[in-house]
């Protein structure tokens, strides 16, 4: 019998959804309200005994665990149960990459928008009871979008600036798998060449050492004076000095970030004060859309149900 | 001959081709950065023997020309023009409705997709330099969005919506003519029974006595706790000391006004200190985007040449 684990925060319906698709297993229900590391409400002893787990335990407190066979983690990036020694030997991870695709693309075209019609300036004015004119404003009709990253929410986010008319071109180091929304697909090696091209680079980049600082200096200098640069997937693929230095030179429209590097920022920071940027705190994703919850409970279920009947898993990662 | 006064903004293609369409009659070009009633640089004298005024003069400004027989405005509302006295008796006067379509709605668009997204307060927080998770957002997919006025603004903007997900309802005087991208038309006495089920309220009525205060307390009052406002048309449709106490007491989740009673909307204002509120300084429209002059001017241009033919004129207002 499978002890299984499940930290999900459900809807009465899907608790319901689960109890159907494995009778005969063992239940846990340990709902949490965050999507945290740390939001792990069951005990120690629950942890240990687990067989199945559904949801993302802390990764130190896997090390106990040597009853593990699977772990559906409700994270799209699961490299924190990648470092040497953390995660059970045999047992299978899978991610939730597919969950955070309307979520984080949906973020991160509020911010575009709204850096692209000059909001945050026109915030502060609002703030200081100030009725000022602040000019000229920009749209993505006929903006060619640079997608730096065309998995799940580079294709999403694809799809919502196309809906404004905008052209999209893709890079990634696989240019042969088709994207969805994407109208044309170039390796990453060809970056530089289309640089000088972008009304818009949006990263969705996951981690990786090779795509750290792949938007440096150098290649900030590429692109155009009203070129917008957008990054929600991690922090370090961006040099923020160099971005904070391209703000506040003007030779960027602007930027929004969801991500930094480190996180928290540092309160000294230069890029809290530059303009035209929008920087929020690494909440493109989690719990913040209702939808994403339905979605992590739907791919949980459905890989439950693969695991029982023996077929491969979904978004398998160990 | 016709003595042509044009005030437009023109690219120098522009300019050739009104020249073209028009080659015995006399062009007098005294193009105007700003698209404003007093940003006119044609002398008095000017003013007064033009015929045919392309672009917008002052209105007291116009008593003095007795020759004028048209006047082509580069404002959609052209209602300063209409108080009694004000414009030359048997002249003609067309409006610019169509060409601020794109820019109103995406400023709309852009500032809804803020509030849903809470980025007024995230950057409220980045100027504080805080790292702040501010929870739960909202989508426009599944969303219902009431259109207050359905005409060239709202039924762009409809559009834009409906490439999120959302359903677009529209209220209108006169729900027998069809209007794009809008969903179901009902007259605006059914408004009352929608109210409750809106997820967003976009109105972009135009100025008239019967929409004073159309949206009140009352109204307010029916909209759902997470609805969301948005005003582009005119400021006098909504009250805004009904507005500042709904959001203050969190009646409503957010609100975008792009427009205010009265302009400038007066220093000590509740509206300005109230939360997830994005307030614009009527920007929306203007030349802030460049195709909006290029929408002018080839309107300006196709009423040129129908005017010179003896044709029928595109919005014509008297």
């Amino acid at each position: 019998m499978e002890i299984i684990l499940n930290l999900l925060p459900l809807t009465d319906s899907e608790r319901a959804a689960f109890l159907a698709a494995a009778p005969n297993e063992d239940h846990i229900f340990c709902p949490t309200d965050h999507l945290t590391w740390s939001a792990c409400s069951a005990s120690l002893d629950k942890l240990a005994r687990a067989t199945v787990i559904l949801g993302c335990v802390p990764p130190h407190m896997l090390v106990r665990n040597t009853s593990l066979k699977w772990l559906q983690a409700w994270f799209a990036g699961v490299d924190p149960y990648l470092a040497p020694g953390i995660f059970p030997q045999r047992a299978m991870l899978t991610s939730a990459v597919g969950a955070y695709g309307q979520a984080v693309s949906e973020h991160m075209f509020a911010s575009l928008m709204a850096v692209l019609k000059r909001l945050p300036q026109y915030r502060d004015n609002q703030r200081a009871h100030l009725w000022r004119d602040e000019g000229k404003v920009r749209t993505l009709a006929g903006a060619t979008v640079l997608l730096l990253g065309t998995g799940d929410l580079g294709c999403h986010f694809a799809g919502l600036v196309k809906a404004m008319g905008a052209r999209t071109v893709g890079f990634n180091r696989h240019p042969e798998h088709p994207a969805d929304h994407v109208d044309e697909l170039h390796p990453i090696s060809e970056l530089d060449q289309w640089l000088p091209l972008a009304d818009v680079v949006a990263m969705t980049l996951p981690a990786a050492p090779e795509t750290n600082h792949i938007i440096d200096a150098r290649r900030l200098a590429l692109l155009k004076k009203d070129a917008v640069l957008l990054n929600a997937g991690r922090g370090n693929a961006v040099d923020g000095y160099a971005l904070a230095e391209a703000l506040r030179s003007g030779a960027l429209w602007g930027a929004a970030l969801d991500v930094t590097e480190p996180e928290p920022l540092p309160a000294g920071h230069p890029l809290w004060d530059c303009p035209n940027l929008i920087l929020t705190p690494h909440v493109a994703g989690s719990e913040h859309l209702d939808q994403t919850l339905r979605n992590i409970a739907a791919l949980s279920l459905d890989n439950l149900k693969r695991y029982l009947a023996g077929e491969p898993l979904k978004n398998r990662v160990l």
